[in-house]
C-alpha cells in the first residue's frame, strides 16, 4: 500500500477510535503488554540484525546505542504502558455545560485529534510509547521511522497493531510507513494527518517544523536561561546554576546561559566559576565576566548555542529587563529561571519573559512532564499555540462542542420578536459515554 | 519600515502587551471608542475615496459593499468595543495549581499568544474588530488589509493605534503593512508571527492555509449537514432543515446538503420539497430522491459544494453510519446536525461525526460565537488543534506554567535516596497579577 492510501485508511480508523469505550482501548494497551513480552525473542532477533547493519554503515555510536532494543528496553517500554492503562480516559470530558435556552443545551466535550504522525529518528521504543499514546488518547496513529531501524520498527509495529486489533480497535489503527523515500512525503499528507509529532535532533525536528502547513508539536532546541538577579541569594544562585546545569547535561532542560545581574558579578562570579568547574563545566564569557574571573570569552554564537554538554556561557546584564531582552532574543521558550529574593521582580519576570516555562527559585530541570505530574509525557512543546511546556495526554486532544435541543431554530432568536438566550451554566454532570460495541447503527 | 522591521518591532511590543494591567487596556479600548467617534468624519473622507477608487476599477458589487465604512458601521464598531471592555481579562488566569513538593508549586496561566497576524479582504471593519480583540487578550497583532480599502484602512489603524498609545500601549502594538506586495511576504514571517487569523472568502482562507507553516485560525468551507435519522420527528425535520438552510443562507453554518434515512425517504421528501420550495430553495437531489420527488439530479460535484444560496443537495442514505461516511467524506467539519427521537443514535452521530459542532435535534444556525455565549467571536475553526468551532477570546490565549520553589534542586528528586513528588491539587487562588507600570525594573 503507498503512503497516501495507507494515511487515508488511517483517517478512517481514526473516526472510530475515537468512539471507542476506555474499557476497550486499555484491554487494548493490556494485550499490547502481553504481545511484547510473548514476542521479545523475535524482536531482539530483528533489533540484532538492524544493529549489525548499523555496524557496517558505521553509523555513529549514540545512534547504534538508541537504536539497541533489547529484553531491559522491553521491559522498561512495558511498564510505561501499564502506567498509561490506569490513567483516566482524556477523551468525552465534559470541559464546559451551558443553557442556552429552555431545552436547548451546548456542550463543549473533550475529543481526539484525529491521525496523529509521528516521525521519529533510531529510537524503536519511541515508537511503542508514541503508539500507546495515541490509542489511550483515541487517536489513530501514521509511523516514520529512521531506515536504521527498518527491521525493529516493523515487527514493533505488527505485534502493537495486531494485539489492538484483536482487542476490538478499527483496522488501520496505526500504520507504519515502510519506503525509504524521504520524510517528505509524509508532510504532504496534510489532508489525512492532523499533527505531526517528531523525535530527534534538533536539525531534524527544525526540519520537519519548517516543510509542512501540518500542524507541528515539539520542540527543537532548548536554549534554557537562568538569571541571577540583584536580590539574589548567593548560594541559592550557585546551587541552582550546578543543578540546572550538570544534574544531567544532554537535555532539552538544561541550562545554556547564566545571566548575572552586575551589581552581584563581583561577588558571585569568582564562587560560581569555581563550583562549575569543580563539576567540570567549561566556561566562556562576556566581556564584564572576563573582566572578574579568568574563564573563556564569549561570542554571539554562544547565546545562540544549545551546548547540551558540560559547557556554559555566561553574560553579566545591567538590569532584570535586559536579562529579559537577552531571553527573549537568544532563548528558544522553553525554560527560564529567575533567582531573587523580591516577588514583584520574579512576577515581573515571568510577564514578560517569552517562555513555556517561566521558573522562580528553582531548577530548569523540573521541566518534564512526570515531574510536573502530568501522568504521561508526549512532549515539550515551543509552540505558542495548542500546547506549551511539557505536555500530556490533553495535548494529542481537542474539543468538540454538542447542542442538544428539541426542534430549536434560529429563527426565534432573531429579529424584532427575539426570544433572549439565557447563556446560563449548566452542571459538567451530564453522561455522553456509551459503549457502541453493541448498538444497532441501521 | 520593510514588513519585517515592522513585525519585529510587533514582536517586541507582544511582550509588553501580555504584562498590561486589566485597567490599562480597558482604558485604551474607550479611548479608542473615543477617537474613532472624534475622527468619524476624517475616516468617511477616506473611505469615500476609496469607494471611489472601487468604481473606477469596476470592482464587484458585493466587494463595494463590504468596503463601505459609514456613520453607522463606525457606531456599530464602537458597540462592539464597548462590548469587550465590559468582559473578563482573559490574561493570568490560573487554570491549575499543584504541589510537586513542600515549598514547590506549579502553576499554569492563561497569557497571550504574541503576535496575531491578521490578513483581511475589503471590510474596514474588521481591522477594527480584531485590533480590539488582539488588545483586549494582550497581543499585539500586525493588520495586511486589501488594498482596495487601502485609505480606509490606514487611516483606522493610525487612529486606534495612537489612541493606544496615549493610554499606555506599548509603541509597535498594532502594525499595518502597507506595500502592495503579495500577501506571501506576511505568511513567511514565521518567526516573528504565532497566528495567523484570515478574513474572507473561501479561496483566500485556503490559499493562506495552503501557503504558510504559521497556524492559521479559521475555516475555509462551511459545508454543513442536516442528517434526517429513521426515528425523526418529521415536523421537526423539516422545520430545522427550512431553518438551517433559509434563515440566512450566506453563512458558513448554513446546511448544505441534507441527508435522509431512506426508510423515511418517501414519508418526507415530498413535503420537505414542498416547503424548501414555499422558501424558493432549489433543490439537487441523488437517485433515489429523483425517484421520489420531481428535482434536478445531483451529482459528486453537489456534495463538495458550498452553495452559500437558496440551493441545497438531498441525498438518501441506507444507514446512520452512511450518513456518517458521507459527513465524514464530504463535509468540512463545522457543523453537522442529526434529527432523531432516539438518543443512542444521536450520541453515535456525535461520536462518530468528524466535526466541529455535533448537533442534535437543533438548527446548524446556531453554530455562532454570539449565540454560544462567547462574549466576542474571534471567528470559527475548522482546525483540529487549538481552537475548534466558534471561537470566543480563549483561542488568542495560551498558557505558561510558572513554577515557585526556594532553591529546589531536581538532584534531590533523582537516584537512590530520591524524594518523592506529592503532587497535590492547590486551590486557584494564588494571585499573579500585579500592576507593573510602577515597578523597578533596574
Amino acid at each position: 500500500m503507498d503512503i497516501q492510501a495507507t494515511a487515508l485508511k488511517c483517517k478512517k480508523a481514526g473516526i472510530f477510535m475515537s468512539a471507542l469505550s476506555s474499557e476497550t482501548k486499555d484491554k487494548a494497551l493490556e494485550n499490547i503488554i502481553k504481545e511484547l513480552e510473548k514476542n521479545v525473542d523475535s524482536i531482539i532477533e530483528a533489533n540484532n540484525a538492524d544493529l549489525e547493519q548499523a555496524k557496517n554503515d558505521n553509523l555513529e555510536l549514540p545512534l547504534v546505542k538508541r537504536l539497541k532494543f533489547d529484553r531491559e528496553k522491553n521491559f522498561e517500554t512495558c511498564n510505561g504502558i501499564a502506567s498509561l492503562v490506569s490513567l483516566e480516559d482524556p477523551v468525552g470530558k465534559i470541559l464546559s455545560a451551558t443553557e442556552l435556552d429552555k431545552g436547548l443545551a451546548l456542550f463543549k466535550v473533550s475529543r481526539p485529534i484525529g491521525v496523529i504522525g509521528v516521525i521519529f529518528e533510531s529510537r524503536p521504543d519511541a515508537l511503542v510509547q508514541i503508539a500507546a499514546l495515541c490509542l489511550k488518547s483515541g487517536n489513530s496513529v501514521l509511523l516514520k521511522g529512521g531506515k536504521e531501524a527498518f527491521a525493529t520498527n516493523k515487527i514493533l509495529a505488527s505485534v502493537i497493531y495486531k494485539a489492538g486489533v484483536a482487542k476490538g480497535l478499527p483496522e488501520g489503527w496505526l500504520g507504519l510507513l515502510e519506503t525509504r523515500s524521504d520524510v517528505d512525503q509524509m508532510l504532504k499528507l496534510d489532508k489525512s494527518v492532523d499533527l505531526i509529532i517528531p523525535r530527534g535532533s534538533n536539525e531534524f525536528v527544525r526540519y520537519i517544523m519548517d516543510n509542512t502547513v501540518i500542524p507541528v508539536l515539539g520542540h527543537a532546541d532548548g536554549i534554557c536561561h537562568l538569571y541571577i538577579d540583584r536580590l539574589a541569594d548567593s548560594k541559592m544562585a550557585i546551587d541552582l546554576s550546578i543543578d540546572s546545569k550538570c544534574q544531567y547535561v544532554a537535555v532539552c532542560n538544561a541550562v545554556e546561559t547564566i545571566l548575572v545581574h552586575e551589581s552581584l558579578a563581583k561577588k558571585i562570579l569568582p564562587p560560581l566559576k569555581r563550583e562549575l568547574e569543580k563539576k567540570g563545566v567549561k566556561i566562556y564569557g562576556c566581556e564584564k565576566t572576563t573582566s572578574i574571573v579568568d574563564v573563556e570569552t564569549a561570542t554571539k554564537k554562544d547565546w545562540e548555542t544549545e551546548y547540551l554538554d558540560l559547557t556554559v556561557a555566561i553574560r553579566v546584564v545591567p538590569s532584570l529587563k535586559e536579562a529579559l531582552a537577552h531571553i527573549n532574543q537568544y532563548g528558544s521558550g522553553h525554560t527560564d529561571v529567575i533567582v531573587t529574593r523580591d516577588k514583584k521582580r520574579a512576577f515581573y519576570f515571568m510577564d514578560h519573559a517569552d517562555t513555556a516555562d517561566a521558573f522562580w527559585n528553582c531548577s530548569t530541570r523540573f521541566s518534564d512532564g512526570f515531574r510536573f505530574g502530568l501522568g504521561a509525557e508526549v512532549g515539550i512543546s515551543t509552540n505558542k499555540i495548542h500546547a506549551r511546556g511539557p505536555v500530556g495526554l490533553e495535548g494529542l486532544m481537542i474539543y468538540q462542542w454538542r447542542m442538544i435541543g428539541n426542534g430549536h431554530m434560529v429563527k426565534d432568536y432573531a429579529g424584532k420578536t427575539a426570544k433572549a438566550f439565557t447563556h446560563k451554566p449548566l452542571k459538567k454532570d451530564f453522561q455522553f459515554k456509551i459503549n457502541h460495541a453493541k448498538a444497532t447503527i441501521d
